[in-house]
């Protein structure tokens, strides 16, 4: 694993000893903890830890290492995974006609700014094919038709699976996905909603925005889950805005709020930086990262 | 009215000319316009506009301007209010168990930071007579009792008109108003709500936010109607919270978030720059003021 | 000139009955105030308004309306200006290895969200030139040669010239302009600092703000003038920062303030909301444009 | 120490195995880690690591916690203090003219929202002597005679230590203080300085921002050192301002931003999360407090 940056997420019980335990493996495997985040929960007594290890310093197999962690884990009952920050994610964005968020999450890819492979585009319209030909990324228009959402939700999965997809952005995908769909990917379905949730859910926020008269709109990114717009929070911001602005202002104002808000959410998940617990998601800042 | 600034509100149907049919008439008058400031809702096809006016340069009676802008006003349909800022409005706070936007509107007032007479603190608990002491306003604790709120109800319209109050702040005061209560003080009593309104209505909206897991908390400050929590918006500002918050440090920093909101939007419809249209609040800038 | 929105911008020793005089002369002519906002500087004793008016009511022409106007602006001694929006202006973007401005305006002004044509990219290195391909901008690549940087800025100005630039914006070009070129296009040259100036004038300043130890960071953007990062400041914004970051974050971090910044600038400035005076720059908010 | 929360600041070269080392020291004492914060300054190559215990567990004695604390701090080469959270910090607040963070403090601390015992006030003017008395708090007229500071600054000496100061908070102190003075107290003088720093360092910053036409305005709250303005930052905010402002109403708007600022970095400081690096105060987040 030489020069490898290893990042364990762990959740468990809350009990005595628990960090010194934990650094203590890693310090006699001959890890060096580059960072060691904590975060305990008093309310439902329960820890989180996100741990960054350079491997330099070890020759330490992946299985003997998973192995040798399991038999620290069990005991304490560990909830855990590990990333060896060997492989770039895959990533699929899912789109309908806006195109500030596909801007922004290509631009950034492109650029180094977000750690992935955007391997494709899907679409249920075609209008934003020719910004995927700007970045020579796949762009496969699936239409929901006459055969039902069903067929298309069948058509996306099969280009996500032959894709090896990791991560799902939708990036203002104007389609509910069936619990079917959702269930397939947990955790793994990034969704952008133009409001700062819980408020104005569902559809036309920033048309409710107006007629509520807000004095600020925001955005909010989340896993997808069952219920609409209610799964876990990763990332919220919003703009302070005037009695002139109306629904179309509204939208343009929030077009920046949506771009920022989606790509700190999907870097943070990129990253590692994110552990779910019921509908919370505690999202470990970067460490010097 | 020398050496006045005298202001108006002005309501009325969008049509051809008005701004200039309105500062000729305070040209004509012999006013100096301080500030003219306007804003047309084409949505609802509707005009408003806030004009400052100096006085110096004129010696006409307020019956005869009066008079004389009705003939202006009649005609083109103006729902209009002046204001001759020649006397300080009177306001009655009232609180339960919570201090610090109390402490905070008697620090503003005491130190010429909010432009009004602090006439009286009413409360259904004790608790924060001590704070009214400190300051030397007057403290009336009116408790609801078996005798039903209608009776403390009418207690406090009574302190309320024996002390001619123009404006009721309610500064976290945990009861509900009846109709009859906010029917009487229509577009006169404010608000202050501990959330980004119209997220988490009603009770324990910190609670809320913290199971939502919210990434930020709020405050809002709205004018008191039959709706609850859903007045016309005068102020909104939020800040940025972690997974690491909890309900009660929620509560703290919310605290000062409250403070700040509830104090900007007494002060600026102590200033005179709101005008409400339906459920929607219409606040002109400070114009240099 | 139907249905045109006609802007003016007036500025003008602050005296009685402006609002009035100016409001009557284009109701006279037939036109309808869409928005007129004004702004007292007391302490200057000047008066600044904008004017916007839809021309439909009216078959004035240009020449005349301006020949009349001329009647009223000459004893009052305005400085003014029209627009009448009927062309769109040319931008030129300068740059040098960073990215990020660059695609952002590219997007905007493709997706329609920046009214104005681009019309050609510069550079002192050729490191950018496939994003300029990619949304199909001209790319000039004018190094700055042993011959020196007058022949290399003489070579600029006749690709500015070529194309009829109406607004220069430097996206992050590393390059200190000549007064000669400066003064060449007053008011028409605008720059992204990478620091809430006045803090961290010149080079390297997330380096002075990691090393100075600030909480926030921000960027700036600003008229180009004589004096390097002292021009009229036309947006600013900053984020909060910690102790965690390094010069290489705070640049990432940055990133996203400039593009914001820089992209509110140039849009005040393409939809004449600006009046520089002094070394201060009056940018009126948008009226429900 | 029962029940007590016992807060370790560690400061050293970054090393292999240090968190694993001291979570395993306290552990080993049977201490309960609340929470273990760590940083690692990569450019530096130093480590700080802020660590809170629950003494529930061990009935260690001070003295014996500490002896063989050294023995795992003075290999490692720590820079290290330990505060045991069973008194109350001893806080003097030293004003001028300018009342709002004094009356911000002193109900901070009132209502236990700030961790200390105010034990005196102390002005080089008189006219802040009744708002000492509403919070009934000791206050200090010292002003600066024909006699010199040099004398006044020996007065103002005498009241802290007769007062066991712990920490020095200047509220708006319109004096430099004497070298002699501030290496008195090294990081335990808190400043608060009206401008986003290094911007508009010394006298009248409101006045410098009008004229410099920024578009925003900060506070900033620093550790007083022989540089004046200079000092370690610890908290800094700004707030968005208009060409409308002057520099009278950006001393209105700055107020509210000096009392965030000020009274934050003074409950960081209470609350033991700051260890100082050069000129750079890392300020760990609170975790769950």
């Amino acid at each position: 694993m030489k020069s490898q940056i290893v990042t364990f997420l762990i959740k468990c019980p809350d009990q005595k000893g628990l960090v010194a335990k934990i650094t203590n493996f890693f310090y006699d495997k001959g890890f060096n903890i580059v960072s060691c985040q904590q975060y305990v929960n008093a309310i439902e007594d329960t820890y989180f830890m996100r741990v960054r290890l350079n491997a330099d310093g070890t020759d330490i197999s992946k299985v003997s290492l998973e192995k040798s962690f399991l038999e620290l884990a069990t005991p304490l009952d560990f909830d855990w995974s590990v990333n060896y920050g060997d492989k770039k994610q895959n990533v699929a964005i899912m789109v309908s006609h806006t195109s500030h968020n596909l801007y922004d999450l290509l631009e950034r890819s492109k650029e180094g700014r977000l750690d992935c492979n955007v391997k494709v585009i899907l679409s249920n319209h075609d209008k934003l094919r020719p910004i995927a030909k700007m970045f020579n990324i796949p762009f496969h228009y699936l239409p929901v038709t006459k055969d039902g959402k069903e067929v298309q939700e069948k058509q996306v999965m099969d280009v996500l699976d032959a894709n090896e997809i990791d991560l799902v952005v939708m990036a203002r995908y104007m389609q509910i996905l069936s619990s079917n769909f959702i269930n397939r990917y947990p955790e793994r379905i990034i969704n952008i909603h133009h409001s700062f949730l819980p408020a104005f859910q569902g559809a036309n926020p920033y048309k409710k925005a107006y007629e509520r008269g807000v004095k600020l709109i925001g955005a909010t990114a989340h896993y997808a889950t069952l219920d609409l717009d209610e799964g876990p929070i990763i990332e919220q911001d919003v703009k302070p805005v005037t009695h002139e602005s109306t629904p179309t202002t509204l939208k343009i104002i929030g077009a920046d709020i949506e771009k920022l808000v989606l790509a700190r959410a999907v870097k943070c998940h990129l990253n590692y930086q994110i552990i779910v617990s019921g509908n919370r998601a505690i999202v470990f800042p970067e460490a010097g990262e």
